[in-house]
């Protein structure tokens, strides 16, 4: 069974058929699809209703809303029938640490990683986007360069424990966050998500490009010296040897090879040895 | 196989045959045991021939030092040897994200987790107490009180992702932090450690407390309501119905259960359900 998770940057043009969506619904199984949305991460009462509007819309089979807001009402048993039956999840924008308070820890936070390990396709945009790794962003600064304490890392609801995803990416100008969390454990893959666009992550290892937009990975299994660890007072941060691949719709990204795949010339890249040790 | 993770609080008294390192020896193997000491937190050069010198005065059979302060050294074939021979591994006290920093995404860090799984004891003091979990305290503030941005997290070694650890806990005063953490996702469980004190993690589910100080368990998987997503500015964060215990030696923790067993009547506390659901 391969299992789906689809990140998207935020901030997706509703108005015009978006890939992004159209994509997340052919996966989830197109007109027999069965979309939940979690639409908590937004304080807006409607957020949930729009996008139930736009799946169905889009043609996507049934499209519900849980909503619920305490916690005690998260592992209601109609709550954990509906997951158990949905063939997409679907994660608002807002904050994402509404989320982790609210689910974090409930069965139905089981029930979900339950439904994504038999093939329920799970995604989510901005807030829902970031939710949806084990270590994930918080909150933090803009910026090009990485600086001492630039994010705020919490834990998410751990779909992933490989990647790390940030969005609004190129919009809100947040490499230097994304290059400071992955000097800080050069084991996780950094995924900067522009807005309008998404990457669909196959069985944790195979990510494709969709949307308007690019994608970016910063990958830092090579990274031979930072200071990470010893900057200090907001300072900026060295980071040696980093790898980074900008993909637009339709590259690929391998993550076992470190391997992008361009497009328009599929698998004609040369593996280039970059470590410098 | 059981696993075992022993994370020390920090400042244990070295020259007084202290219970934390005696406990971790016995369960390393005693007299047979192969400790290997990783002292990368630290910045002191001589902190990892400490170790080495306590453990052998304890009678803890072999004791050796890994030392690299670079990421393309981590493979080397005799670090991945060492690492499979060992019977205890022990992280020293510093700065946590040196450790992860330089064994992130490494071959050795996946050693080291294979290590865990197959009965190693894996255990570390301060810093290196901090390293053991998969979401991480970084750093942070003092206080009683949970404020927003109170502390910094990051991803660790994560040898366990159910449990946060914090040290130094008392003498820093840092039940504030750990409140912040749990509340931003209730499924972690917090555990502040004194200093000259320890908890045996077995089998990710199993707690006992050595050493003279406490170990506070903070449970927020019954939280009914907190704005830890909507604080702003440093104001307090509002937690309701936290489960706080308070344990000291021998005082055994339960965690699917979520029941503390005093160590001066064991196995008699009522099991009273604290839910305000």
């Amino acid at each position: 069974m391969t299992t789906i998770l689809m990140p998207m940057g935020g901030a997706v043009d509703e108005r015009r058929r978006p890939e992004v969506f159209l994509e997340f619904l052919r996966r989830a199984g197109g007109a027999q699809a069965r979309i939940l949305i979690f639409p908590q991460a937004s304080a807006r009462p409607e957020s949930g209703q729009e996008y139930t509007d736009l799946f169905r819309q889009l043609g996507g089979g049934e499209a519900q809303v849980l909503e619920f807001r305490q916690r005690a009402q998260a592992d209601e048993e109609e709550n954990i029938r509906l997951v158990r039956q949905a063939s997409g999840i679907f994660f608002a924008g807002g904050v994402q640490m509404r989320l982790s308070a609210l689910l974090g820890g409930t069965r139905l936070e089981a029930e979900l990683l339950q439904a994504y390990r038999r093939g329920c396709v799970v995604g989510g945009t901005s807030a829902g986007a970031s939710i949806l790794s084990k270590t994930m962003v918080a909150y933090g600064k803009g910026g090009s360069s990485p600086r001492e304490r630039i994010l705020q890392m919490s834990p998410g609801l751990g779909f992933t424990d490989r990647f790390l995803f940030d969005q609004h990416f190129r919009q809100k100008d947040r490499l230097g966050r994304l290059i400071y969390a992955v000097a800080s454990h050069p084991g996780i893959l950094g995924v900067g998500i522009d807005e309008d666009t998404a990457v669909v992550v196959e069985d944790d290892s195979h990510l494709t490009v969709y949307g308007s937009g690019a994608v970016t990975i910063v990958d830092g299994r090579h990274i031979t010296a930072t200071d990470v660890a010893e900057s200090e007072n907001g300072r900026p941060v060295a980071v040696a040897n980093l790898i980074v691949h900008v993909l637009t719709r339709k590259c690929v990204y391998e993550c076992e090879s470190g391997q992008a795949h361009l497009a328009s010339q599929p698998f004609e890249v040369a593996n280039v040895n970059v470590s410098q040790r």
